[in-house]
């Protein structure tokens, strides 16, 4: 099992040295190779995503990834910018299927923004297209403007577009992920205004044929933003495109109070994956010890599951993060009252105790 | 003055009148004409947005909608459809720039969904530019693939674009509305994955040279979902474009916990503008007469003072409004235990006695 190791920027190699030192507790026979990414690897090979990451990536059986991202990146051209890395690899491995769980845990449901009530037992899961939509289409640039009333004027433009198998593909993703959970799916679209998600919730609709015992239902991508607020609870699954699976991911994350903790998977049609955390790079904190390693070992976890098939290994480390939150332990971004604030490094071995 | 009150369906004629009759009661010379739109002008006239109504709007110096929009018609062929009706009006009317406060009044502070500390005093204003971007952006529609990895595969297709005096003029509206309040301005893009949203970052960047009074920043799109519910406080006024402003909208009404409470204005370069709620056409407890009018007479509210230059009457009807508050007077939607639950009848009745 070759796993490719990219601990990134920011918190990226703190974080990441403590979800390796859980996959190494397991004492399994992985093969384990770091290589830099984003600004790390601008630096030092310069680009995000070098053609050694990107191979060994390429070779790997899945991948550990840290975060990438840092304000001193923010002057580099577009391309040599450390997000290019992510959208390199996600493009390069056709890692279409990106899974965000939303969960609130139950130590920790006083984090969050919401009334407890709305969130304790949130358990929803976000499928977002990954290698589709906006984000890729062509063409894309700037140029002056021939038609139409700006005729004459600059402009920038990018094209939204969604084929008919990227939709297939993602919608059975998403019902068959709905198989083992409650059975229902919100497919989040815009068909109310754009051509391209119209088309999406036609065949979202016809490949549910497919799928009787999973309800099926359609909402509008900001009625969805509004009922995350209003009524998490109510959804189970939602599969969206990439950009509103984007924003949604991202604002569902946040209900939850603890961003820290929830990981997330990248899987392409192999099943191999690239697994993160749900939040960014933290350049603010970096370095100083207080990241919180949780959700970087709950990806460590997906891993096993989804990509090298050691469910029980999978199921060891996420006992054990139970435990280390129900002895009361936390890092800074979760603490409250009456819990012990811990470092990132003692996060990481308390886990490892715990397994 | 010429106000073109269109009322639309569900609970748009209902609350409309509500608001008609607060108007009314003003005892200025406004000269009011009703025309039908959305799924009742599809009913009436066999289009959604008929020249007749067209020609109204066209002709008056403000607008009060109601809101569009009814499952009856989800059948319909895209180009009937109630929706089309607004997004033909903003269009042919040029009204470019839409304001969308997401403000949480004192006695309501308990109906939202996030923690009393973290919405009381909310007082967020939302600048959403839209007649561009993804709504209007040509080409769209759909075609069998002739490049890249779907070639041969059918696939649908939209088309974003900003042009530089679209950017332009929707962020000298952002920086103008904040020097009327804390002088602060957040512009949310997606600069790192889009060519339209670096254009846009870009050109807001140099307007607000302009401004050097009032202090911008710049946030993607998928963090300000998440700081919207992290720390809604934070924000002053918020300019997007027009698909991100949809959401981001949508969401910080939300947080509010009585969008039954929030206007909207969308205006046009002469400041004639259409004025609606920011709720929907809620079908569903159409006719039942328990809707909140509130947010339509505050939308009357603001066509007082933006298109008709009428601020004292505009500041009536406010405080009027603040008064049945404060008398305990609530519709269904915000009702709460030791309130008054009053029908929309009533609501609107109460304001204009509290006039
Ligand atoms: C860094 C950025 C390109 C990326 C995205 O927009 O997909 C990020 O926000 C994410 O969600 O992984
Ligand atoms: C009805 C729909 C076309 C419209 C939009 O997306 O703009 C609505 O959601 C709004 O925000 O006014």
């Amino acid at each position: 099992m070759k796993i490719a190791v990219l601990p990134g920027d920011g918190i990226g190699p703190e974080i990441v040295t403590e979800a390796v030192k859980v996959l190494h507790a397991l004492q399994l026979p992985f093969e384990m190779e770091t290589a830099p990414v984003g600004g790390a690897a601008y630096a030092a090979l310069g680009h995000p995503l070098p053609a050694s990451t990107l191979k060994l990536a390429q070779d790997a059986d899945a991948i550990l990834f840290g975060a990438v991202g840092d304000w001193k990146y923010d002057t580099l051209a577009r391309h040599l910018r450390p997000e290019q890395a992510i959208l390199g690899l996600r493009k390069n491995l056709g890692l279409f299927a990106n899974f965000r769980p939303a969960v609130c845990y139950p130590e920790l449901v006083s984090a969050s923004s919401l009334k407890p009530e709305l969130v304790s037992g949130l358990d929803i899961l976000i499928i977002r297209e990954l290698t589709g939509d906006i984000y890729f289409g062509q063409p894309r640039g700037r140029r002056i403007a021939t038609e139409g009333d700006y005729a004459g004027s600059e402009e920038a433009f990018d094209t939204m577009r969604y084929s008919r198998p990227e939709i297939e593909r993602i919608a059975h993703v998403a019902f068959q992920a709905a198989r083992k959970r409650s059975k229902r799916v919100t497919s989040v679209d815009k068909a109310n205004v754009l051509e391209t998600f119209q088309f999406w919730k036609d065949i979202v609709t016809e490949v549910g044929l497919q799928y009787p015992d999973v309800a099926l239902d359609h909402m509008y991508v900001d009625n969805a933003a509004m009922q995350l607020v209003k009524a998490p609870k109510k959804f189970d699954v939602i599969v969206t495109g990439n950009m509103f699976g984007d924003i949604l991911s991202d604002e569902a994350s946040m209900l939850t109070g603890s961003i820290g903790m929830l990981p997330s998977a990248s899987l392409n049609a192999a099943h191999k994956g690239l697994y993160e955390p749900s939040h960014g790079s933290a350049p603010d904190i970096a370095g100083q010890g207080i990241a919180n390693p949780l959700a970087t070992i709950l990806s460590a976890a997906m891993m096993l599951r989804f990509s090298l098939n050691q469910e029980a290994a999978a199921q060891r480390i996420e006992a054990a993060v139970k435990k280390v939150l129900a002895q009361g332990l936390r890092t800074a971004d979760i603490y409250s009252e009456g819990t012990t604030r811990v470092s990132t490094i003692d996060m990481g071995n308390a886990v490892v105790k715990a397994m």
